[in-house]
């Protein structure tokens, strides 16, 4: 009964991750009570979007330029290489200012369920990416079991390599507390424990 | 750090209701991943909107053509009028399936402290609309203090004509817990009590 065309942006708007209906229906109204440039602004971006925007040839992040800004930046320490499951988790490691070696994105987890093996993921490339040069690969994957799968997996490939390969430390977050701590994780905080 | 089209679609997309930075983000990068198709179809949708939709001219709902598909209906009952805040109040109602009069969208409620007045709402078209066959006014605004205020000073304008107006009851909802329910639906729901 409400027009067509809010009916088809609703449907388009809640294929969108955590959108529903409801939250689709209210943005939708959003847009259409607000100005009609926002709109638009919003069309050009999505339009020229998967045009502008493509992997990096070597590291497989997101990027407008190829190689990417990170890849091509003499400043970063080649020597070492970070291991991320998707593009994005590049963009949340680059925002905490820690690491300052260069990127390569698995684009995915092993996961034997869904059938994702080793050779859906960008591995061989990795490894094409292991220059004398190269002293250690970080491997900053989710702690769940299909990351703890794919760790152990590069694990096992990159030990022919004179490479150091490490993880990120498992334990408790910043600011949590103790007690709503499950018991995988105390378990992890305990055996990585660290002096002081 | 990370490509500028996807900040400035993250920028976008984080200006919609109910979505943070964090959610934007999140929504780009599922856009990317995804075909381009889908961000195509969102662009035209989009750029398309404000021009394929407009306000109805006798309801003030939106439309794709004027008078709305309501409004030009013969089989609507002309005689009830529901007045709503706004236009998408319209589309709730409408999938109950339990009105089947005509609308009238105020655009807002009397808020003082926002500087709304009666004179920014769309009473005096609303009066223009009460011809000798209207019977009823139902009024279907929140219950809210901006929501009572509205409905109390529309009574009044009414009460020189001779329509019935009438409110939407307040009380328990259903399905809800009266060991939950606030004070002040409690006693309206007291008040509005019916016989069984």
């Amino acid at each position: 009964m409400s027009p067509n065309a809010i009916d088809r942006l609703v449907a388009l708007l809640s294929k969108l991750p955590g959108v529903g209906k409801k939250s689709a229906s209210r943005m939708a109204y959003h847009i259409l009570d607000g100005e009609s440039s926002y709109a638009h602004a919003l069309a050009d971006e999505l339009s020229s979007l998967h045009r502008s925007v493509f992997r990096c040839g070597v590291c497989g992040g997101f990027t407008e330029t190829d190689p990417c800004p990170i890849c091509s930046d003499p400043g970063r320490d080649t020597s070492v290489i970070c291991v991320v499951e998707r593009a994005q988790d590049l963009r949340i490691i680059e925002e905490s200012r820690e690491f300052h070696g260069v990127f390569h994105v698995l684009g995915g987890l092993i996961a034997p369920l869904e059938g994702i093996g080793p050779g859906d993921l960008a591995i061989g490339k990795l490894i094409e990416r292991i220059k004398p040069d190269v002293t250690e690969i970080i491997l900053a994957l989710n702690p769940t079991v299909e990351g703890d799968t794919t760790a152990l997996y590069l694990h096992k490939v990159l030990k022919d390599f004179s490479v150091e390969v490490t993880r990120l430390a498992s334990g408790l977050p910043v600011g949590g507390d103790l007690e709503y701590t499950d018991r995988i994780t105390l378990s992890r905080s305990f055996r990585g424990r660290v002096k002081i």
